[in-house]
This record gives structure tokens, C-alpha cells and sequence, in this order.
């Protein structure tokens, strides 16, 4: 063979089987067969599931071709994992992914600290703010019964609950290689069914603790409505991010909770003035 | 030395060195004189950082005396880091530690999904009760100027955005081994400080867009105060479930935003009544 000449792979040999061999035994006795192999272009933390379901150490990498390129030692694998375990909470929390290795150091001074939040910080604001002045273009509702506003807390922060735990869903599903497209599917099934048990809940309870049913239908039919936009969004945004080449962690965490929050609020008043008239 | 004899470790080879080696080379030169090594109790996922920062795969295991008890192979470290990374999801997403593997498969059912997010849905449901309920003890204030009900969105998502990230950084903090009382403090200097941040941008603001100062003082003292609650709620509630011998789990994600976002309606309303009167 030149050097030039492809390499197919047939099998691996751990160091440590080589060694404890009979050294009369042929290479093909102890080799396993079947290793978990890699193509160029796999996510990192796909590649370091793949050894493990295999129980080995470490990766062999083919070209597309299925010709042998290499290995990846397990210390790299390690490394690769470690790394992609910061960049996930990084992403969830809204940190620039650029910025882990300082927020990890737990000495981080204060300044730092609110440096790194810094553009989370302006994103905050500003969905605050727009949050602001959507309840206010609801005032004279709001006046007529001031109840509503009993409510805005808790359907914002359910819808947001069911996006965030889509959320991890998702994150964790494109981390390891999951089919991401079934899985988007079957969230927005959940999505009202989880909608649809809130609002049996909260129809009779609401009832019975305002005496009013057109208010608890309100609450109910807004609460159902708001978690089945909620697993769309927290699917739907990351996934799309990705696909245009954009870090998903601008669709993931804090931008997609402020979405979330906006869209529950609109959803909520929305449903209230088609329901109380 | 008997079976019995405390084994010392003076180095590690790895067997890649010692096969490419010349055979005529002490082994003093070819090992690590300086091994990661690990006591007995450590964390996984503190172990495997130990490792990767030495630049080995494996990691030696000795008792509190020094002895060698034996070594930790590079694959266990994966799969054990692998797992924890899934663990950590799971906390902050708030499913039930046991569900992860089936949760993580992305053909589950709807019904499963429902299922596994159960406990969730009862907290959830509870903490929006409790929200309603709380926001209702000030219907009368609502009544007297309904702008309050402008701000309630705004105040808590701040207040809960603030300690989503110190609850991502005292996760992380607790899995690597970093000092947690330090980091602890420093998150308690933090929150007054973005709270100061975020008070500073939104009492002009609300000032100017409303016309009304008291509101916009009552809004950003609000703020301030809900801010500086919400980093000691988020560091303060994992690390004390942690030490009481709780699972974490139950004092990050879900029942931390839970708790929050009470504490920020109370902040909230309190401040209220006491700047406008």
C-alpha cells in the first residue's frame, strides 16, 4: 500500500486486551468487530454517546467513503464532553458562550459578573418593557374587572414552565443526534394535552373561588391556548436558529421566555375580551 | 508484601507510552510522578474534570491514608460524565430524576410525556394558585390604579431571569467542586447590583411614559428588591437541600421559580403600598 492508498477498517484492538492476550492468539480473536465509528462533520457530544453505547474508550473516524482516517482517544472524548456540558447551561442561562470559562470561575469578581450578564440584562429590559405596555393596552378591561389581573402571573408562568421543560427536551435532543423533527411533533401534542389537564383544574377552581364562569372559562380556555403555543415556540425557536446557521443559544433561555411571556400575555387578553364580550 | 500491604502510587504509565517506549528506559522516566488521583466520596463529574485537566484518561482512586486502591478507566469517566450532564438537565427542567432515560428518548408517547411531568404539573398548579390568591389580597389597591397590574409581568420575569443565572452557576459550581459559600456571597453582591442596574433604566422610563414618579419609584424599588431576593433564593435553596440530604432537584428549576415569583408579587405589592400610600 502507498500512503496515499485508502485504509477500510475492519476491527479495533483495545491496548489493554493486546496486552493480556495470548500472544499465539490471531489479532482477529480479539478485535472487536464492530467499533463505534464516526464520520466527519458528527456533534462532539453524538460522538462521545456513540462510544459509550459501545463500550469503548475510543472513536475510530471514517471518510465518507468508509475509508479509516483515525482515532479519538478517550481523554479527548472526555474533554469534548466537559465542554459541551458548560456550553448547554451557558446557553440556557443566557450567558455569551464565549464568556464560560470566566463565569465558571467561582471567584469571579462583581463586575465581571454583571458584564457577562450584560446582554441578557438589555434583552430583559426590553421585554419588560413591550410586557408593560401590552397589559396597558388592556386597561379599560382591566378596570371593568380588576380579577384579571389576579391571573397573569400564574398563566404567564405555567405556559413558560411547559416551554422551558420542551426546552431542555430539545437541547438535549439535538445534542445527542435525537430525531429532532418527530420530536417536535410529538411536543406539539403535549403541548395542549398539558393545556387541556391545566385548564380542567382550573375551570371548576377558579369557578367555585370567584363565582364567576365566564371568568374561570377565560382563565381556562387562555391557559390552554398559552401552553400550546409554549411547546412550539421553545421547539420550534432553537431548531430554527440552527437551521440559519445562527447560535441557537439566541432561541433558547432568556429570548425564548420573553417570546413566550409576550405571546401569553396577548393570548390571555385576547381570549378574555372574546370571552367576556 | 502480603495481599494486606497499603500499596503506595508513585506514578502512572499509560500503556500507549510504555509500548511505544524503548524497552531499555526505566519506568521512572516514562510515568506521570504526578497523577490525578481521587479520594473515596468525590463527585463523578468533579473526578472527570480532574482528569481531562491533567491531560489523562484514567484517574487513580487512593483511601484518606494515600493507599492505591485501584484506577478509574477512561470509559467509565464518559459514561459517568454523559449522566451527570442528563441529571443536571433533568434538575432544571424539574423532571423526576428516574424518568431521565426514558424521557430522553424522543419516540416517547404523549402519555409518557404527560406522565413524567406530573410532578411538575402540581407545583406548577399550586404556585399559580397561590399567585392569584396573593395578587387578590390587593384587589383594592388594582382597583385604585390599575397601572400596578401594568408591571406585574415585568417584575417578576426580571426577578426569576436573575436567578435563573446564579441557579445555573451554583449547579455548575456544586458538579466541578468549586467553593460554594464564596460563590454564594459574591451572587448575594451581584443581584442588589443588577437590581441597582435595572432600577436605574426603569424609573425614568415609567416616569416618563406614565407621569407619575410615585409609580416610577415604587416600580424600581420594587425591582431592586425583588433582584437582590432572587440570587440568595436561587444559590441559597439547592445548597441548603443539598445539606440537609434532599435531593437538589427539588430546590433548583421548578420550585425555585415558584417560590421567586411569590416573593417578587410580595416585594412588589408591599413596596407599592408603602411608597404610594
Amino acid at each position: 500500500d502507498g500512503p496515499d492508498t485508502p485504509h477500510r477498517l475492519v476491527g479495533l484492538v483495545p491496548l489493554v486486551a493486546l496486552l493480556a492476550a495470548d500472544p499465539d492468539l490471531p489479532v482477529e480473536v480479539l478485535m472487536d468487530a464492530d467499533p463505534p465509528t464516526v464520520t466527519l462533520g458528527i456533534d462532539r457530544e453524538e460522538a462521545a454517546w456513540k462510544a459509550v453505547r459501545h463500550g469503548e474508550s475510543g472513536l475510530a473516524v471514517l471518510d465518507d467513503a468508509g475509508s479509516f482516517l483515525g482515532i479519538v482517544p478517550a481523554q479527548h472524548l472526555l474533554e469534548v464532553l466537559l465542554q459541551a456540558h458548560d456550553d448547554d447551561f451557558a446557553r440556557l442561562g443566557g450567558y455569551l458562550a464565549s464568556t464560560q470559562a470566566a463565569r465558571l470561575a467561582a471567584e469571579e469578581r462583581v463586575g465581571r459578573r454583571l458584564w457577562h450578564r450584560l446582554p441578557w440584562l438589555a434583552l430583559g429590559l426590553a421585554g419588560a418593557a413591550a410586557s408593560a405596555w401590552l397589559v396597558g393596552l388592556f386597561d379599560t378591561r382591566l378596570e371593568e374587572d380588576v380579577r384579571l389581573a389576579f391571573f397573569i402571573p400564574g398563566v404567564v408562568y405555567l405556559a413558560d414552565a411547559v416551554g422551558t421543560q420542551t426546552e431542555a427536551l430539545v437541547v438535549r435532543g439535538l445534542s445527542v443526534g435525537a430525531p429532532v423533527r418527530r420530536s417536535l411533533r410529538l411536543e406539539a401534542i403535549t403541548g395542549p394535552a398539558l393545556g387541556l389537564l391545566l385548564a380542567g383544574v382550573t375551570l371548576p377552581a377558579v369557578w367555585l373561588a370567584l363565582g364567576d364562569p365566564a371568568l374561570a372559562v377565560a382563565v381556562s380556555v387562555a391557559l390552554l391556548a398559552a401552553c400550546s403555543v409554549a411547546t412550539v415556540v421553545a421547539a420550534g425557536l432553537p431548531i430554527a436558529m440552527a437551521r440559519r446557521g445562527v447560535d441557537p443559544a439566541f432561541g433558547s433561555g432568556p429570548l425564548a421566555t420573553v417570546v413566550q411571556d409576550l405571546l401569553s400575555l396577548v393570548i390571555y387578553f385576547a381570549v378574555a375580551t372574546a370571552v367576556l364580550g
